[in-house]
C-alpha cells in the first residue's frame, strides 16, 4: 500500500466484504488512515459477455466508497474513463445494488423455470406464453426457460448474499428457491429425455445421446457452470452413451467428476446416428432444419426448433 | 346463446376455465356446435389503472380461441377496435399468458420486498440500493417494497394458477413464497412501527397512530386488498388508537374484520397529535415536507419522505 492509493474492489461478493475483509487487510500493514492516506471503494462490473451496445465505457458504473471521502476520489478516479458515474452512500450500498441485479436474473429465470415445469403439466407451449406476456408494453420483462444456469455471476453471485443472511438468521428465501429449482433443470431435462424416449420404446441406458452446445450460452467459448456438464454427467450415470458437439469448445475435462470428452467432428454424422440428440446451447451456426430432419429424435430445450417443430413429431421442446 | 355469438372471456383466471366452465355452460343448452354455431375465446384484460401512455386501444391484445376458427372470428372481432391483436393456438395459452404477466410483477415485488427486510439487517438503505441497480440499462427492472400487495389482480390472480397446478400434485413454489412474503408485510410494518416507538420509549399499545392514504396505490381510489386496512386491523389489536386519512377514501367499512372509519378532516392537526403518523398510500397531494416537519415520528413504507429523511431523526423508512 502506497500513500494516495486508490483501491477498487469490482468482483460481486458479499455486502460487507470490502469493509469487513479487505479493509483490515490492506490497511493494517502500515498504519495508513483509510480517507485520508489512502482510500477503498466498491464498484462493480457489469459486463454482460458478449454484448456491444453496453460496454463498460457506456454503463453507467456504481460507486460506494468506505468512506465519504472514498467515494469521492474513486467516483473522480472513474469519471475520467467512464460515461456516467453513479456514487452511493456506502461500499456495502454497491455491494447489494450488484447483488440485487443478479439476484434479479436469477429468480426471475427461476420462475420461468418452473413455468415451464407447470406448463408441461397443463399440456401448454411455454414458449408461446412467454412471447404472448411480452407483448405486454411495460410492467413486464421476457426471460427464457432452459436447462439450468450457467457462467461465473447468476448461479453463484447471489448465494453470496444468502450466505451472509446466514449469519443474521435469516433465510434469503428467494435466492434459496430459485437455485434449488435451476439447479434441478438440468436433471429435469435429462428425465423429459427419458420419458420421450421411453414413449418411443426406448431405455435411455445403451442409448447414443448427442449434445448439441455445450457453452453456458450462444455463441461464446465458456464452459464454466454450464448446465451442459450436469446433463452430460446425469445421461452418463444413467447408462447412456453420450457424445457432444461445441464448435467453440472442442474439449472438456470435468475435474470434480473425473471425465473428458472431446467435440465429435462430423455433426450430421452424429445427428443420424443418435437415438436423441439434445439441444443444450443454441449456438447460430447449426443449422436446425437440417438437423430436425436428419434426427431419429431431438429433446429442445432452447425452442432453437421453433420453426419447424411444430411439423416434426421427432421434436419434443421444454 | 344465439347462433354466430361469439364470446370472449377477459377476467384473469386459472387456465383452463374458458373450455372446462364456460364451453359446457353455454353451449349445452341448445346443442350448438362450438367454432361453427358460435365462437367462444379467452382475451385477457391488459389495463393499469390511472396509466395514460398505455391504454385499451392501444395495448396489444392476447387472444387464444377454444378452436382455431373460434380464434381467428375473435381477432378479426377485436382487430377492428385495438391496434395490435395478438392470436396464440389456444385458451389456455392466452390464459396463461396473463396469469405470468401477473405473477411476474407479484414475485418480483416479493422479491424487493424480502430486499427491504434483509436491508434493514444489513443496515443497508434498500431504496437506495434499488435506485442504483435501476441504473443497469439491461437486464433490470425496477420494483419497489412496500406494506403489502393491493388491488385485485395482482395480490389474486396468481393463485388462481397455484390452486389449479395443485390438481396435478404441483407445488407452485415461486408464487406461494411471494404471496407469503408479500401478505406478511403488513404485519412487518406494525413490526418496524411497535419497534421505533419502543426505542423512543413507548409502547404502541395506546399510541395514537395516523395512517396516511388507504388506497392500494397512489392517487387513486380503491381500497380494495389494499394493505392499508390490514395495518389498521393489526395496529387496532395490539391497542393502537388509530386514525386514517385519504382524500379519495372519506369512508372505510371492512365488513369481514367488523369495523369502519371515516377519513379524519384536519391532516396537520392529526398529524401534529400523533405519536407515529404511517405512511401507506404516497399520494401526490400531501405536503411531505410539512408532514415531517410537524410530526413527533414519521414510519414511511413508500420513501415518500426521501428527499428529507436524512436531516430528520424522526423519521424511520421500510
Amino acid at each position: 500500500m502506497h500513500p494516495g492509493m486508490v483501491v477498487v474492489l469490482q468482483s460481486t461478493t458479499y455486502p460487507g466484504t470490502t469493509r469487513e475483509v479487505l479493509l483490515p487487510k490492506l490497511g493494517a500493514e502500515q498504519g495508513l488512515r483509510v480517507g485520508e492516506d489512502w482510500f477503498l471503494a466498491f464498484s462493480p462490473e457489469r459486463v454482460d459477455p458478449g454484448r456491444e451496445d453496453w460496454t463498460t465505457a457506456n454503463t453507467p458504473k456504481v460507486i460506494g466508497g468506505i468512506t465519504e471521502a472514498c467515494g469521492e476520489v474513486a467516483t473522480i478516479w472513474y469519471a475520467g474513463a467512464i460515461k456516467t458515474v453513479y456514487p452511493v452512500s456506502s461500499a456495502e450500498a454497491a455491494e447489494m445494488a450488484k447483488l440485487l441485479e443478479n439476484t434479479f436474473r436469477m429468480i426471475n429465470i427461476g420462475l420461468v423455470n418452473e413455468l415451464a415445469m407447470m406448463c408441461e403439466r397443463l399440456g401448454v407451449d411455454v414458449w408461446e406464453v412467454i412471447d404472448a406476456a411480452a407483448t405486454k408494453p411495460f410492467g413486464f420483462m421476457k426471460f427464457t426457460p432452459g436447462p439450468g444456469l450457467g457462467g461465473h455471476c447468476i448461479p453463484i453471485d447471489p448465494l453470496y448474499l444468502s450466505w451472509k443472511m446466514k449469519s443474521f438468521n435469516y433465510n434469503a428465501r428467494f435466492i434459496e428457491l430459485a437455485s434449488e429449482i435451476n439447479t434441478n433443470m438440468p436433471r429435469y431435462v435429462v428425465s423429459r429425455v427419458m420419458e420421450a424416449l421411453n414413449e418411443r420404446g426406448k431405455a435411455l441406458k445403451g442409448s447414443r445421446v448427442l449434445i448439441l452446445g455445450a457453452a453456458y450460452k450462444p455463441d461464446i467459448d465458456d464452459v464454466r457452470e454450464s448446465p451442459a456438464l450436469d446433463v452430460i454427467g446425469l445421461l452418463q450415470k444413467k447408462g447412456a452413451l453420450v457424445e457432444y458437439h461445441d464448435p467453440y469448445i472442442p474439449h472438456i475435462h470435468h475435474e470434480t467428476d473425473g471425465w473428458q470428452m472431446d467435440s465429435i467432428n462430423d455433426v450430421m454424422e452424429s445427428v443420424k446416428n443418435a437415438d436423441a440428440v439434445v439441444i443444450i446451447t443454441d449456438h447460430k451456426v447449426y443449422d436446425y432444419r437440417a438437423i430436425v430432419d436428419s434426427a431419429k429424435f431431438v429433446f429442445d430445450s432452447r425452442n432453437a426448433t421453433r420453426p419447424f417443430a411444430k411439423d416434426h413429431e421427432n421434436v419434443v421442446r421444454l
